[in-house]
């Protein structure tokens, strides 16, 4: 992704794998401060992954994918037994996003009948890479496909961060975006900030300010107001997990948010590589919901913003039913939720 | 309103005359500081009403009423055109809130035909008491009318502060809350914190904590998630400013929050006094909708949460169609919006 460091632009991915050592951008500085994170073992990773300095699904997949690489790295030979355990330990650092758990699986599956511990680090090394690669490759089609969407003169509403820092580089709901950008179509992006987190003031308004994307901050509670006055055009957002019935998590709002467009007949993209579709979940009931600390809620930096004694509840995501989704953006292609069986392969 | 000061239970408004002084608790600093401010002239209450220590359409329109009291008290000579000047001024402070203009109009006719200035000023000042006293007493009956419709071991999801600081005491929105706590019924209320002002997270917090009724405090947007939960079983709201045919206007963020409730089938009523009707507006297209400083959204105290550089939008009201309100709750008893034309003699 494009980042200004002292006004020049450089070229950075949200997570990569650089001689054994995880090296991510710590997305809970940003935008007051861009810096790199080196995670040196496995259980580093796995801890940056609970502590959100890494978050947004494929970004998480990818950083997974790197810290079973870890894992493998630190073992002396191979015990199909103890590298199990540690797969199922990443897996579990968080329980929303399909794609850490893909991810996880998919490097161990390759691994797992290596006869020499030597093989295993060289393999587990190479599927790592090569699924945060395709992350890029994928977001790449994603963005050509989405960018047909957006016409000139369109204004579009984005929910959280599903950008170049959620997906290794280039983003989901972003990528059509900046493919737009780059066709000089002239666009306008609406940022919900996105409580508790303010992960779209903070690393959406981020990423599009390095773009050079014109866009507004938004409160949550604002989005309806502009999709009524007809100010939206448009609403992509990213996904956690998508059913195979098209129901989906996404950050919390996102139902709120798509509730609202379908009653002002404003379309309601979901923009998501095929490994954030989980064929095994039936439906969004399925989709299990991490509810997170209430400080989240109760505080702001330091700062509590209610009492000091008030209760919060803090659910991360939300499902949205697919009834509200007019159509998925893949790298396959634009789908209709009951297309969704085709990708199944 | 119930104020534990030190732990004891005290007894106060949210806005106050004495000795020609308006006392004000200030709620800028709440819930961090319980403390009163005291505007000595005209132009003082104006600042304060403008700054928003006070606020809440009632409060706002007892604040007016006595700002136009204080600059009679203010005044040398009976001057109809200076009143007439002042009142308009004073008027002017809040665009969206129709309970200011009422207040401040109702004074001016009630003096404005006097003689002599000394009879004036005495006429003025009951004028202003009468109506600060008249909307508790209009409260007290919302919250009766509307207890009713709060069953034992009901959720009650409200946004922003219609409570008493928004009143000058007891609330329209938390009227029928604390009606039914005194009731002994069992209830739980969702705080949506209202950004950007974060008046449900400081004020309504602050004020269900004073009456010991259980509440937690959610990000604006968890309310739909809690909706299709089916954790909410009924929603309160107030206004600022309600049309002849029901639309009303109300805090960012109360239409995203109608359509979520008509979405799940969960009750929806707007509870306020016949004075924030305005049955001179035909519908909610004609409410003036105050879009206030971007810092509101890109600061929390003083710090960005967002980039330095970001740009925001910030309107501070939106308008809710008709068809999302189930019922009124006003002095008159609880009405549709049908309805709404019995209450204009």
């Amino acid at each position: 992704m494009k980042t200004l460091i002292k006004g020049k632009p450089r070229n950075y991915r949200a997570v990569w794998l650089e001689n054994g050592i995880v090296k991510l951008i710590d997305q809970t500085k940003l935008p007051e401060k861009f810096s790199i994170v080196s995670c040196r073992t496995s259980g580093e990773t796995v801890s940056a992954i609970k502590k959100m300095i890494v978050r947004g699904a494929p970004s998480i997949g990818a950083a997974g994918a790197f810290a079973f690489a870890q894992a493998v790295l630190e073992s002396e030979n191979f015990n199909f037994q103890k590298l199990s355990e540690k797969a199922e330990l990443i897996k579990n650092a968080r329980p929303t996003a399909v794609d850490l758990m893909h991810s996880v699986e998919r490097v161990f599956n390759k691994v797992k009948d290596c006869a020499e511990i030597s093989e295993c680090k060289k393999i587990a090394v190479e599927e790592a890479q090569k699924i945060s690669n395709e992350y890029i490759e994928v977001c790449r089609k994603i963005g050509d496909f989405g960018s047909e969407l957006i016409k000139n003169n369109v204004r579009v509403l984005t929910h959280c961060n599903a950008g170049a820092l959620a997906t290794v580089d280039i983003g989901t709901a972003l990528a059509p975006i900046r493919a737009a950008h780059a066709q000089e179509k002239n666009i306008f992006v609406f940022v919900d900030e996105t409580r508790p987190r303010l992960q779209g003031a903070k690393l959406t308004a981020w990423e599009l300010e390095q773009e050079g994307i014109s866009f507004a901050v938004i409160a949550d509670n604002a989005a309806g107001y502009f999709m009524r006055k007809k100010e939206i055009d448009l609403c992509i957002v990213g996904a956690d997990r998508i059913a195979a019935n098209g129901d989906f998590a996404n950050k919390i709002g996102t139902y709120e948010k798509a509730v609202l467009a379908s009653e002002n007949g404003i379309p309601f993209y979901v923009a998501a590589p095929l490994s954030t579709f989980d064929f095994y979940c039936k439906n969004g009931d399925e989709i299990p919901i991490e509810e997170r600390s209430e400080d989240e809620v109760l505080k702001i930096g330091k700062n509590f913003i209610s009492t000091k004694t008030a209760r919060a509840r803090n659910p991360a995501f939300d499902v949205t039913p697919a009834e509200y989704v007019t159509a998925f953006i893949t790298e396959k292609g634009i789908l209709k939720a009951g297309e969704i069986g085709k990708l199944e392969n």
